[in-house]
């Protein structure tokens, strides 16, 4: 169904910006559920007038302080909203609670409102959706096909337009197998970077919540606003420096080598992916095929190994008590994990540490790994045929993510030739979750026309300046290290990005210093001088500490104020090595000296 | 008793250098044996006509390229050395590997010769060396002690001056509690940073290969040969760049808080500690008191939550076909350990993730936890009496450190006032294993009189220059940065090592800058100028990177150069900021002005 009003983030903060309110919003949301009217996918909703009052209460349109300002979103009902009931689909192991999760709180705290609770694979734990007491959502392409699991409310909800944005969970592939089969945006963050407080546990060491979007811009805007550490929660982890969407214009990107790939006989799936790789390839990205047994391995140990002990025992007093509470496919999986031991959790650990010996070389070759999504679309009359088979089959290319400690981020291809969604994951290490997120913009671009199953189009990516990426150290560079000069490779060997030109304060003095090889100016500050022409690149602190090092003398790195009244570290020169220097400050610049000589 | 010639390596190698030969050493050490005479040590020795025909191979004397040419050592019977049997003091047990485990290998192709394989705490559990089959080893020190374990023949072979040095290993404390009883030093490396192919699991995960010798400087030469990076072994990890031993004058050093220390009502080796760390204050370190309870209950989990369950997992089927085969304790230890279940497991697992995160913010406050060895000696009746309290107790201060990922060293501290050795263990994050050797070194020397139960006196430190670590990048500081002064801080809180002292080339003038908090000083190079007083430290790119870029204005970092020709990047100042400032070129250095004041 189609509305009016497109709910991405940036066509919902440009209604606001032209006078739409957020009640206005909340009225819309409640009248597109009511015409989408599919039970299956909210198992609570938050009470209409406490909605409208908490949009009241938001005030003035702010989203410079508040970047989430209005934005409607739903969670899977295994986290945590003050004052509705957190059920995992599992009605007897409902409870109330009075606290929201951290990631709510955070994203409500930007400006973010709840709308309800969504439905899921009970206790998280499958990729299908329908293992639900509950109806089941319907997939928002196509009605006869599974939602994809365990998230399926969340993203149905997303891809409906019902929500900005959903928030699910991750630990095999439950945030990023439903976004692909319903054609919308699925982040599956670092694990540790988004905290899992408030959430009720899968398998502990390895859940990630999760982001489901219209476009990556939005589910980057939101990861970007939850992944705070949080002390309350043991496998928080804080991310590195620099995880703002950015990637360099050539990428390795590794895929399943061509006889690795795994489509379950699904030609179209096959075919979409086919023309994701041949895309990246245009768009100037080097492919490089890798062996993906391993990748597969890894993969199985989260069902047969040890992991699915951690689901028996994030709830083994309420299993122990109430087994009958069980959906019957969760209690027979639950029912096998209870009879694992301690010594069999160990050997799954061993496995998986020698797979991770053996894959790490490979994961280190390329930048990214981009696989499918999932191998193929299912039926719902597939998966009561073979209720587990298929479960498997869907996390083909999502089940050793967290495992191997990467990130992920499921991004819509277009349409296969049936009409169905196509999608790619693009995978990369902890903490590159700003890389992902900027190489799956690009192709999400290239192939996507529409969004989830709104026909709102896909917005043109915004041609925005860089912009400062947090963690990175700027340094402003006046000469040789400019760009197309000759030392300018010293940047980009670094991995440098160019963030700006610019001008610095009207207090320097340029010399062209004598005997040097390539040519290089001196920067000197002075009570009375002029401003320069400089241009501001940014490092991470590695690859600055090695940039500082090879500075020779009489070059120094200190502190270079610009005419913006800010200020960064940049080039600056020894007084010792003007003597014979030629001032050059009257030009305004270095580049402005070589072009006169 | 008192052999004349001193086993350590240095002693050995000037032996060496004037014209001892490989093959009286190896005569020399079967002698010893049968001097000592103690049935407990050794489970199998090597064919003496194997040894001296290794020996003769030797050839020339080149410690250069073989830095350990000449050293006997002993490996713990848990480790494979090829040829010799391999039976973790379970008889039924035995193999005989035909390829030596990866660090035996290392050490041989160092030129280091393997004398016999060593006694223990039967499958490497335990920490007091009498669960065994065989003869107890006898304590070096003395005989009515237990000797520690389970490395217990590794360590008394190495204090009765009969090989330079042994292998040990290490989960719980097997590689320091006997080093602390027989009065030498216990290195247990950082996890992983030995490589465990070729050694009898205990806790896989945990593990680690550790090294007993008599001095410091022998132990960290050992390690430096054996931690390298091994493929075959999925917990082998690289070390960190800059793992020499190397610490700064001012370190901060955790110590357990007064009411928390618990030596059983051992006031002597209450006493013993005292000293240490009053020597340690004296050496000019801050101490700083730790709350202990939360590093207790870590070690608590190692036996009473899921780890021990590793153990059965590491000879499940031998434990289940032979149960007999097994030692009493063990046989009840592993019982134990056999009725875990998985779930049971990863509650531990989260329970040490909690504690962990919990430590993680104390642990981070200080450079070195500095904490008794031992917190007391028993005898062997003791432990007739008490099998397994007494054991529990002699790992207070060692069963947490493998599970939070530290390294240490345990070094002798001198005789307590009843003769009895005391110890203390140094402990520091992954990779820290140069520090605390380095800081095990210097309080050694102050404390300890004689090596093991030789009766050979310690030899004096050789004043050597520290080493340049690879891959760290040198910076020179000239005044608030150096050791004791405002700004040091920043330094260690970026894990910087101090190098070494040094002085710039006679050409720079110091000044006095007017108006800095805290007072600062500008070095500047000039034409006739003279040497100045300065302090090399070293950081990672990383922390190099973060550190220039936090250096304010008006003081820059560029290139200094020193009076032994070499440079590095160091602190200049902007001439700009000269106006109005004190030339103290005069004084020769920053610290002579501050103290002038």
């Amino acid at each position: 169904m189609t509305f009016s009003k497109a709910f991405d983030i940036a066509s919902l903060h440009a209604a606001y910006a032209s006078g739409w309110t957020a009640q206005e919003m909340i009225e819309e949301v409640f009248s597109r559920i009511a015409a989408i009217d599919d039970p299956g996918i909210f198992l609570s909703l938050a009470a209409k007038e406490d909605l409208l009052a908490e949009a009241k209460a938001l005030g003035t349109f702010t989203p410079d302080s508040k970047p989430l300002w209005g934005i409607p979103f739903a969670a899977k009902d295994n986290i945590d909203v003050a004052g509705l009931p957190t059920t995992a689909a599992c009605p007897d192991y409902a409870y109330v609670p009075t606290a929201d999760a951290t990631v709510v709180r955070l994203l409500k705290e930007a400006g973010a409102l709840v709308i309800g609770k969504t439905n899921l694979d009970q206790f998280a734990t499958g990729l299908v959706g329908v293992r639900t007491p509950h109806s089941i959502p319907r997939n928002a392409v196509d009605p006869t096909l599974v939602p994809g699991g365990s998230s399926s409310g969340s993203a149905v909800a997303t891809a409906q337009g019902i929500v900005s944005f959903a928030l699910g969970t991750d630990t095999a592939g439950s945030g990023r197998v439903p976004a692909g089969l319903n054609n919308i945006v699925g982040l599956k963050p670092s694990v540790g970077a988004l905290s899992a407080t408030g959430v009720v546990p899968a398998c502990r060491t390895l859940d990630c919540v999760s982001i489901f979007a219209l476009t990556v811009e939005d589910a980057h805007r939101v990861f970007t606003v939850a992944a705070q550490p949080d002390a309350s929660d043991a496998y928080s982890r804080s991310m590195p420096a620099g995880h703002a969407m950015a990637a360099a214009p050539v990428l390795r990107i590794g895929v399943p080598a061509r006889a690795d790939r795994e489509f379950f006989g699904d030609k179209a799936m096959e075919a979409a992916f086919d023309t994701a790789l041949v895309t990246l390839a245009a768009m100037g990205h080097k492919l490089v095929e890798l062996p993906f047994a391993r990748f597969y391995e890894t993969a199985n140990l989260l069902y047969e190994g040890a992991w699915v002990a951690e689901r028996y025992a994030a709830v083994k007093e309420f299993f122990d008590t109430k087994p009958e509470s069980f959906h019957p496919v969760t209690h027979k999986i639950y029912t096998g994990a209870k009879a694992l031991t301690a010594a069999d959790a160990f050997a799954g650990m061993y496995r998986l540490q020698a797979l991770k010996k053996e894959l790490a070389p490979l994961i280190a070759s390329v930048d990214v790994i981009c696989v499918p999504t999932a191998p193929t679309h299912y039926t719902l009359a597939d998966l009561e045929a073979e209720p587990i088979k298929a479960n498997s089959r869907l996390g083909t290319y999502t089940n050793f993510v967290n495992l191997l400690d990467m990130c992920g981020i499921a991004v819509p291809t277009g349409a296969r030739s049936d009409g169905l969604p196509s999608s790619v994951t693009m995978l990369a290490p902890f903490g590159k979750d700003g890389l992902t997120a900027a190489l799956g913009a690009d192709l999400h671009q290239r192939l996507a026309k529409d969004l989830g199953a709104t026909g709102w189009p896909l917005p043109q990516a915004a041609e925005k300046p860089a912009e400062k990426a947090e963690g990175l150290i700027p340094v402003i560079v006046v000469g040789a290290h400019l760009s197309g000069m000759p030392l300018n490779r010293q940047l980009t060997d670094l991995d440098a990005k160019f963030l700006r030109a610019g001008t610095t304060a009207a207090s320097y003095k340029l010399f062209a210093l004598p005997n040097q090889t390539p040519p290089k100016p001196g920067l000197v500050r002075v009570d009375n001088g002029a401003a320069i022409a400089v241009e501001i690149w940014q490092l991470t602190p590695d690859g600055f500490g090695k940039f500082v090092n090879m500075i020779p003398s009489p070059m120094c790195i200190g502190t270079v104020f610009l005419d913006d009244g800010s200020s960064a570290k940049g080039f600056l020169v020894e007084p010792s090595a003007l003597e014979g220097a030629e001032d050059i400050t009257h030009l305004g610049g270095w580049r402005a000296y070589i072009a006169s000589l």
